[in-house]
């Protein structure tokens, strides 16, 4: 069964290409020389809202048909999805509400304001953020966005390792944080439609597609308190089945090493990135032998910290 | 008198090439929407050494003949251009004596020291600086570099501007902040070839070309205590010689706008800057009249901040 082709991100790339940033592909002497190997970062920080789900985003709402477009989008989010699907929708002239909890960042309250979206305030956990969305579902008729387990939002995420290989040729693999998996599903299909391989980083604290990737089962976890708050979620059901047979291998970063990561990158490589994309920086930065001498692709996935 | 000429940066940019960067230019509609132009950042933040001053430092000891280069070479500096020349001198293969104020950032003393140069500490203040840096010529015979007053200095620093008119066309103007005018000085060489209007922008506290084009006379300040500690200096002799008739005018911020400024563009536009560098930033976001509807090159001079 295909769930996700390589034609499907083709086809992203080409409906959201206006509405998106070809973000830069940024190298660091520094980088290589500690870890050995030649990386190439695809700046995902530098995209509209910040992170690369402004791509995902995009995808699924200008694949909306103008009739279901119409009605428009519902989503629950604490951070950078929710900006994006507000982004989205404006750019696409239809409503949105965001569901937030209401202890989400200011500063997130204030992005996803600023695109337009209306807020609805919850309480925080998961059961309380969908019971809203279902009644803004149920009342209103709204199509809800789900952040990962989404096709539209795997084949838009999946255009940032689109770009990173047309830039660099020759990468012998490419390394992203894994949360949900919607950047994990899309970039995957990409990166073995050109034979790379692919490798997932995640916080010990939350390490569900490392667990079922050891128990050849999907394994799901309760919400993690990392401070990777962008990779709390367990890989989803589509995700889960799109990577299973895709992915290399996963590895699993200590929870103490990802906010020194994420300063030390700041310090050093003048990019501000937000704790889950310190994950797999982290990961770089303990030099595993598996990526000397390699010539390496890295999603820098999102900027949004709170400084 | 012609100091200096494009033809210097020229030549300047094909000596350097292998040495430094070429830089990302990168943009943001958040600022375009708020100040009402299009803007394009020179990134200087992700050169060598975090600053533009590597352009310079390259310039100047790759200049030496190989006779000078063997004497080796010595800096006084607390900031960036320590770093640039100790950086240059170690791709040449030479030695290089940094003096450092004792009261030096920790991570400038690391960034020097990592470089392979010898630092030697003095007290604060132009003249012990100065006078260390006088002993080593006078008992080692090492060559100085002037961090600013140095013409090898300034048509390296202009091979920012030369890269960034390669790839943006039409500019209206190029926006940077001034502190000894190497930057400037080099820099404008390029616009005026280019036809495009020079801006230079200082810290009240510390705007001795401001006050200078005002008196049409060449002004020097005492050092001031601005927070923004890469233009503390005022502005050099050859730098005031070179740019007095051809800058289009000076603007000067207020002290208490250039932090707030430097957190802003951090926390929106995801890059690290340094105070310094947040100058022109904090002068674009007062939206001034005369940059409305232009297309404009702004230099980003460098990320060394202290996080």
């Amino acid at each position: 069964m295909n769930l996700l082709s390589f034609q499907d991100v083709l086809n992203a790339h080409q409906l959201i290409k206006p509405y998106v940033h070809r973000t830069p592909v940024l190298t660091s002497s520094l980088m290589n020389q500690l870890t050995g190997s030649d990386i190439y970062f695809k700046c995902e920080n530098f995209q509209k809202v910040g992170a690369f789900k402004a791509r995902g985003g995009c995808n699924a709402i200008f694949s909306l048909s103008d009739d279901d477009a119409s009605k428009g989008v519902v989503a629950h989010s604490s951070g950078n999805h929710g900006a994006a699907v507000a982004y989205a929708a404006r750019e696409r002239g239809i409503p949105a509400v965001i569901v937030m909890p209401d202890d989400s960042l200011k500063c997130k309250f204030e992005a996803v304001a600023s695109y337009g979206a209306e807020i609805i305030q919850c309480k925080p956990g998961t059961i309380n953020r969908e019971a809203a969305q279902d009644v803004v579902v149920a009342e209103r008729g709204m199509i809800p966005i789900h952040p990962y387990n989404n096709l539209k939002v795997m084949a838009g995420q999946g255009t940032a390792a689109l770009e990173l290989f047309e830039e660099v040729v020759d990468l012998d693999m490419l390394i992203m944080p894994v949360g949900g998996g919607g950047l994990l599903a899309g970039n995957t299909i990409v990166a073995k439609q050109h034979g790379i391989k692919v490798f997932g980083i995640e916080p010990d604290l939350a390490n569900a597609a490392f667990q079922s990737r050891k128990a050849n089962e999907h394994i799901k976890l309760d919400k993690s308190s990392t401070v990777a708050d962008g990779l709390r979620s367990s890989i989803g059901d589509l995700n889960y089945a799109i990577t299973k047979d895709l992915v290399d291998d996963f590895f699993c970063v200590k929870e103490n090493a990802i906010v020194p990561a994420q300063k030390w990158f700041m310090t050093r490589l003048k990019q501000v990135i937000e704790p889950s994309c310190a994950v797999p920086v982290a990961w770089l930065l303990t030099q595993p032998e598996i990526i000397k001498g390699k010539k390496i692709g890295v999603i820098i996935t999102g900027g949004n910290a709170d400084l």
